[in-house]
C-alpha cells in the first residue's frame, strides 16, 4: 500500500494534486502528515526527503517526491485510470498547462497563499498579480471552450491538470476573486467534488499555524 | 520538422534542455531565436505562445510549451532513445530530480544566473546558496555512486535529467564553484558534449545584453 506524506492541509498546495488523485483513484493509502509550523519539522521532512520537502509518496522502498513526478508516477501505475488525456497531442497541451503551473505564478503563489479556511478574505491586487490570474482565466476558458462537451473539467474527464488547478481553486474562493461565468463554474464544480470536501473538512479541524 | 523556439543561448537556461535533446535525437529541425533583451520581444514571445515564455516546440499545429512538458513530448514521441530511464522506478526517481529542479533552487537561480561567455566570476556566498549547492552536489554524488558503472551520466546513459542539469554546469564553471571529484567529473563530461560545445560557440557569438 502506498503511503503519502503531505503538510498542513490547510495550507500545503503541493500536497494537494497527488492526495485528490489517490482518492479519485479509490486507492487506499497511509496518509502520514507532517506539521510544517513545528519546531522540528524541517527535521521531519528531512527524514522523509533528503530533497527537503513534501508531498512524498513512499511505494516499498521507492520514494517519490514533488507533486508532479508523483502524478507522473501514479500515472504510469494506474493506465486505466487516464490520469493524462489519452491523446498524444492533448496529452502534450496538459503537461505543458501542469509544467507552467509547476514552475510558475510566483506572485499569485506569494500574495494569494493558500488557507482553506479562510472565506471572503480582501487582497491587494498589483499588475503582476492580475497578470497571474488572467493567465489562468485564459487557461481555464480556452479548455472549457474546446472541452465542455466531455464534462466539467479542463479535457472533459477529471485529470492531473484538474488535480493541479484545485489548489488556485481554493485560493480564488478565499480570496472571493470576481471570474467570468465558465471559470466560476469550473471552480464551482472542482470544489464541489467529494474528495475536495474531504480536503476541506479536515483541513478546517486543523489548528492555525502561529502568528 | 518541428520549429524550437528559444531565447538568448547565453541566457535562457529553460531553453537548453530541449535543445540538447532534439542534438542528442540526431533530430532536423528548425530554431527560431527570441533575443530577450530586445524592447519588442514581450510581444514577440506573446505571439509565439500565450503562456508568455520560451521555449516552445511546434510540431505542426501543436504548440507544446514550457522545457518539461517539451522533454515529455520528445520523450513520448522517440520511445527507442530512451529519454527517461527504463526501469518505472528508476524513471520516476529522475523525474522526481527533475521537478524538483524545475520549480526549486530559486537561489541559485538568481545568484549564480546563467552567463555561458563569462568564465572564473567571483560569486557571493550565502547560507541559502550554499545549501542548494549542497542539495545538487548530493544528487549527483548519490547518483555517480549508483550508476557510475552504467556510464558517465546520473542514470548511466544521457537522459533529460543530464540535459535538466547542463545549465547548472554551466554556472558552476561560470562562478567557479569547487565541487568534490566526482560532481566535478560529471559537469566536465556534461560541458564536453559536442551538443554543449555547439551551444557555447553560439552563446559566444550572441551579442551581450544590454547593462
Amino acid at each position: 500500500m502506498f503511503t503519502l506524506i503531505i503538510g498542513n492541509k490547510n495550507y500545503s498546495p503541493w500536497s494537494l494534486p497527488p492526495w485528490l488523485l489517490l482518492k479519485t483513484l479509490n486507492e487506499p493509502f497511509k496518509e502520514q502528515q507532517i506539521d510544517l509550523y513545528l519546531s522540528d519539522s524541517k527535521a521531519r521532512i528531512l527524514a522523509a526527503n533528503p530533497a527537503g520537502k513534501v508531498p512524498v509518496l513512499v511505494d516499498d522502498k521507492l520514494r517519490v517526491w514533488d507533486s508532479l513526478a508523483i502524478c507522473e508516477y501514479l500515472a504510469e501505475c494506474f493506465p486505466a485510470a487516464k490520469l493524462w488525456p489519452d491523446d498524444p497531442k492533448l496529452r502534450a497541451t496538459a503537461r505543458s498547462i501542469v509544467a507552467e503551473l509547476h514552475s510558475g505564478f510566483e506572485v499569485l503563489r506569494h500574495s494569494l497563499s493558500m488557507d482553506i479556511s479562510l472565506k471572503q478574505i480582501d487582497y491587494e491586487s498589483s499588475p503582476a498579480l492580475e497578470s497571474d490570474i488572467a493567465r489562468i482565466v485564459s487557461i481555464w476558458e480556452t479548455q472549457r471552450e474546446r472541452h465542455i462537451a466531455d464534462g466539467a473539467c479542463l479535457f472533459g474527464r477529471f485529470t492531473i491538470v484538474d488535480a493541479f488547478f484545485a489548489s488556485v481553486c481554493t485560493r480564488f474562493q478565499t480570496y472571493n476573486v470576481a471570474l467570468p461565468p465558465a471559470s466560476q463554474a469550473y471552480a464551482r464544480h472542482i470544489l464541489s467534488l467529494p474528495a475536495m470536501q474531504e480536503w476541506y473538512r479536515a483541513a478546517e479541524r486543523e489548528r492555525r499555524r502561529p502568528g
